[in-house]
């Protein structure tokens, strides 16, 4: 197979850094760093070819057919030998339409893309996927590379752990001591990581495990590598192909470090440029009102790189006060004309109550996204004509402690006007009836 | 479209019971009954047609196409309207091989089938979109149908719950007052069913429940009833589609009510009966020892039903003493040369944590089954020259308390040989690299 593969700077630093390499910032900025492939034998492909491709190959069994990300290999690692690949059967998350939904938000069409459906139980398994298969090929290849690692506490740890562990690579996680319970860890624990409790903070961690990458001890997976986003562009390529090749008019996603974003918006660009859609969606990023420094710098049109202290919410994978992928997100909302919106704790928790009552399992971060929605309807920037899909992007079996809160009337702030709970009752044929016919004039929609 | 649904006893009483009927006993001996259908366009398809019919379908998006249950309507329930379709993007779930545990365990090829990987998290989702999607359309066709209800309070209610919330139909759980945590039912409570806490134990909800329903005040979602195994045998539909339709040697599944060991073994003598694929693979049934009425019978050649008092298991959701689809279990291990094994909370636990360190996320049931596996070969009663397949009936992410338990090694009994938990060093680069280089050493196969 003729072609390569390397990383460039986002910034056009006129440098092609090996995606061997341990460190992944520009030598010449510093800036971020962009996966680009070249591959000539498909270059002048039509959209209709592609297609046809992907469609031929959509639902073929075995490994790694059977993955929603490895089904779309020449578009996310063309000169990956198949034998390298690393998968747990990442991808094909459900898009389901939620019309009921729809109509109490006041759109046309609504769907929900759950990308929590999935092995670890969030969209970080499309990236992983992608990053370990690399290294996996760079130890077949002769690499020294022995360890990756991560300064996480949430799911790109356990992501991390559970990709190494089936590649038989070893992992390292590094967190700040006494700050993490076991729960948090769990997942990364049984997946048989090394999770180091560091004697400083959380960004004594990052800055710690940024020197042993760039020492070449240990290969970097957090969100700064561009790897994953190869990955989790998937999500989009599946969505389309899900919605045979059309896309919606708007995406909504959660916006924390803001890599989702922009690996969204470049596989839609990616798409249309092609020939294999025939338009762009807008690209909505929804953030928690106490960690909202991108939409500040929107709200200034820009003219300026909020950062801050992030405040507590229950949509934590989100809590982050100075995105990574800044300058990547901001391409992304200036040439999809996007938005971006900030969401209350009250209306996040309400949000992913209502998508609850529907029959979804959200995530407090999907309940940014969705609430972001409601309010984009109703402030007219979103026209109720429109055909949207809002990206879930963690399975609701990861916050059972925000649901039982939000139902037992005890998140701050939050008024709960959908708890429920159980309801005694004697246990007689009779008043089991009475009950069900007092539940009939409550029902949800 | 020709033909009919029906339900038949599956003792062979010369009934038809309607599929709208809320009681779902034989009416002349009691016994359990069976979906049956009528497809005289299709009668004469060739094993080749029906390969062809769902390859050309597998992977369409759109609804209910998108759906892995849907997609073998022919084989689920043909003469529904496909607008009565309830669907969260159930089934599609990954088929994995894992190699290096298959060299571990001594089989020549060893996958997962995570049918967990899911909406709620559990394989009663295959089960449920079949059952709220026939409610839905006696609904529409007149029935006066207005409650679907169970007595559960696990996988079973949280299944139930989503899908009469994306219907529209209210849905009911009934529970022993006192007995159950919120934690417990959490997920139930977010779909807004109405939980009822009765003054009574479970087998006092279970009675009601059968009383409400042959009063026809609610319709029984309860594991008796026979629409939900049509969906869980695409389960098996799905692996042999998979495989490029072929079948493993063997299949290994938990059994509590044995339910899934039925609609399995019954989904391979189909596909088998209809020349799809061309054998049928032993189906083993895995229980844990404290609640092993189905091996006892086993052991007892099945000259006897044994019941029990089901005693306590990490295993819960197989916590049962006296199963209900007992005769429907022992046909299908009579009938595929099946065996019956049972393993200790030690064995589980152990074989759920060695799952994870090769990158799964096992809940503690799929921990039964490989331990059942393991012990088999070391037995010879499965030879190491078999295809295997294990599956995994919920996600790990169901069961945190069962793998903190496991790591900070209090499960009793239980000498968790492979906890994991975090080590405190100092954050300096030396120390994390004398730490990654302890690693090494005790890393995982």
């Amino acid at each position: 197979m003729t072609g390569t593969t390397g990383m460039r700077c986002l910034e056009g630093c006129d440098v092609v850094v090996d995606v061997r390499s341990c460190s992944l910032s520009c030598p010449q900025c510093g800036g971020l760093l962009d996966v680009r492939h070249t591959d000539p034998e498909r270059e002048q492909w039509t959209g209709a070819q592609w297609r046809a491709c992907f469609d031929a190959r959509r639902g073929r069994g075995g490994h790694p057919g059977g993955s929603g990300v490895w089904l779309y290999k020449e578009w996310v690692m063309p000169h990956l030998p198949e034998e390298s690949i690393v998968s747990l059967g990442e991808g094909n998350t459900p898009l389901i339409e939620f019309p009921r939904l729809a109509e109490r938000v006041g759109v046309d069409r609504l769907a929900v893309k759950s990308c929590g459906v999935s092995p670890t139980g969030s969209f970080k398994d499309l990236g992983m996927t992608v990053l370990v298969s690399v290294v996996n090929w760079l130890r077949a290849s002769g690499s020294s590379l022995e360890v990756i690692g991560c300064a996480s506490t949430g799911d790109t740890s356990a992501a991390l752990a559970a990709y190494a562990a089936a590649a038989g690579i070893p992992s390292v996680v590094l967190l700040p001591e006494g700050k993490i319970s076991p729960a948090q860890l769990i997942q990364p624990l049984s997946n048989q990581a090394r999770v180091l409790a560091l004697a400083t903070d959380f960004d004594g961690c990052m800055e710690l495990i940024h020197a042993l990458a760039n020492q070449g001890v240990l290969y970097l997976a957090n969100s700064m590598n561009p790897l994953r986003l190869e990955g989790q562009k998937t999500a989009a390529y599946e969505m389309a192909h899900q919605r045979q090749w059309t896309v919606p008019d708007v995406v909504i996603l959660p916006g924390g470090n803001l890599g989702n974003v922009y690996a969204f918006g470049r596989a839609f660009q990616w798409m249309y440029q092609r020939g294999v859609t025939t338009s762009v969606p807008r690209m909505v990023v929804a953030q928690a009102q106490a960690a909202n420094p991108f939409y500040r710098s929107y709200q200034d049109g820009f003219s300026e790189r909020h950062s801050l202290t992030a405040g507590a919410t229950e949509a934590s994978a989100i809590r982050i006060g100075d995105p990574v992928s800044y300058p990547r997100a901001r391409r992304i909302i200036e040439e999809t004309e996007g938005i971006v919106m900030d969401v209350t704790e009250s209306e996040l928790a309400e949000a992913a109550a209502l998508a609850d009552s529907h029959g979804s399992y959200f995530d407090p971060h999907s309940g940014v996204a969705l609430a972001a929605l409601d309010k984009l309807v109703r402030l007219g920037e979103i026209h109720s004509s429109s055909d949207v899909v809002v990206v879930s992007t963690a399975h609701g079996l990861k916050f059972t402690e925000h649901k039982r809160s939000y139902h037992q009337g005890t998140l701050p702030g939050c008024s709960s006007v959908m708890a429920n709970s159980p309801i005694r009752v004697d246990a007689e044929v009779e008043d089991v009836m009475r009950a069900l016919s007092l539940e009939k004039d409550d029902a949800p929609l």
